[in-house]
């Protein structure tokens, strides 16, 4: 079955309401909820939306638990997420990161103590949308063996890049660290497909495209091998000293993945020239890259964003795919 | 043959001032040449001497190319290198944006028009040793397909992450976006020997780990294909905007590596704890990851920027390893 994006949003602002959350509160991550549904991010969108409202009920997200600015120092500022709702407090830290980059130039939020995100993109839209570049990322739970290594040491700790174009065509990257997600691990799995390019190690130690023998070693790779792995170490090491909170060894010793810790930068790059030009150089740049010569297994080439975009504008028009039970069990949380 | 550290600066130092440097410019230059010899990145320190003193000789670059400030804005400034002397720029750059950081909480420098910046972990060690996070990253002329494409379109955009630790142990990433540099398969080429992992794509369209295949059709890939993909077309979008300068395609018409842009941003984590706090949590983090769980293959795990310290304390001990005909070419340059 098919939703309308007004009438998901308007459902999840209803259930948020009923269940204690302030009226902006609602509205904010009833947005976020919808926005990556309607961007065809269902896992972390409506899929997910049930598990939230499950936390709020048996209290293990306490609606008391608001976001305190523990220190400010010029275009920095440290927040505390006392791990309340990871999403709205998200959203708020890249907020403000565009207010302080709008006095500053560039502006910084280092937020600890937060609970997951879900889609990291969101944050990197959000900025777009205002005209500001955003550069976001978020520590995880051990969930990679670093480079040299066979247990899960380091996290694959999302990075987000956001540039703004007029037309709201924003160039957005939001990639892991890993080469693959688990949740696309898993998929590959059930549909008996192998992974197209190596995703981790098998049993006897050797890189493999089958997501079945991965799993059993949970040796999962970093992008880039060696790279990705030195990349996460250090955005973990970054994210720890900025929010003064938990890096990811931290964070798995606590047996779920709680208490995260995440950095928020804003640029207001129409400041210093104006936003036509700055639209003007990226869409050159993205011209560029659509006149390579195509590899023949492609049909196109595509930028970053530009599929979210696109599943956007069709989900707008056709309504949101879900599966109708799923729809069913979150009418059942407005009774 | 071995040279002594001081003995290497000295002697750059002596041949810049002899081509018309002033002397704290043939002084940070000769460092910046002599400290990348020290941390064994030899390519990009004594063995590149020559080429820049060839390039200041024949004119290519000019003496008189001093970089300027284009506009300020609170935390943020834009620079124009001129084409003038690539590291020192760099390096002037990354000085200033740790000035705008004390200030600030964070400060950016977006240089443009700048030429190549030799190794870009300089100045993230730069940055770390004066106690600040150093993040930067450099656009490159178009060396790499984009995921889908065939032919070079996009950049290996190098970028840089430094987070200080007291005792000088600093953690610093130092990664272009390509999974190999063009040096790297140039060098298993040499040796007749096969990459460790994948590095581009073979005539008939498939991966390969041979570096004289991929050399005869120079689809390298790009770290974590479609993911370092995104990426380095995210940093030059960023880039570019910032500079207001050259993306990777214009770059790409200049028939040579010239007139880059690159963006320097430093943190003052020290100012919002302190810097024995900071180097205890990066510390944990590194202990943490030593702790792994050992691949066989390995000997030990590796953090980002450790072998780049021994290989200096080993070098000022015993001096910088080089080939005797490189030392004496430069020496002729003293006459």
């Amino acid at each position: 079955m098919k939703i309308q994006y007004e009438d998901m949003k308007s459902v999840f602002s209803r259930i948020l309401l009923s269940r204690g959350l302030a009226n902006e509160d609602a509205e904010a991550l009833a947005k976020i909820f919808a926005d990556n549904s309607l961007d065809g991010i269902y896992s972390h969108g409506v899929n997910r939306f049930p598990r939230l409202i499950s936390y709020l009920d048996n209290g293990r997200i306490a609606l008391s638990a608001q976001a305190t600015v523990d220190y400010q120092f010029g275009a920095f500022e440290r927040w505390n997420g006392h791990r309340g709702l990871g999403p709205l407090n998200a959203c708020r830290a890249m907020d403000r990161a565009c207010d302080l980059a709008e006095k500053f130039g560039i502006g910084i939020v280092a937020l600890g103590n937060n609970n997951h995100w879900m889609r990291g993109g969101s944050y990197g839209w959000q900025a777009a949308e205002k005209g500001f570049i955003g550069i976001c990322w978020s520590n995880t739970m051990p969930n990679m063996p670093v480079w040299g290594g066979m247990d899960r040491k380091i996290g694959n700790n999302p990075i987000v890049m956001a540039i703004p174009i007029e037309d709201g065509h924003h160039l957005v990257v939001d990639c892991a660290l890993s080469q693959f997600s688990y949740g696309k691990l898993e998929e590959y799995k059930l549909n008996g497909s192998r992974l197209p390019v190596v995703g981790g190690y098998d049993s006897q130690g050797k890189l493999s495209t089958d997501p079945a023998e991965i799993e059993k070693t949970w040796r999962v790779l970093p992008m880039g091998y060696w790279k990705g792995s030195g990349l996460s170490v250090a955005l973990d090491a970054i994210t720890s000293i900025l929010t003064m909170a938990n890096s990811v060894h931290e964070i798995g010793a606590f047996g779920e993945e709680v208490g995260l810790s995440q950095v928020f930068i804003a640029i207001h790059g129409a400041q210093f020239s104006s936003s036509d030009t700055n639209s003007a150089v990226v869409s050159s740049i993205i011209s560029d890259i659509k006149s390579s010569v195509l590899d023949p297994d492609f049909s196109s080439i595509r930028y970053p964003g530009e599929r979210e975009f696109n599943t956007r504008q069709k989900n707008l028009r056709e309504g949101i795919p879900i599966v109708e039970e799923v729809w069913n069990q979150i009418l059942e949380y407005t009774r």
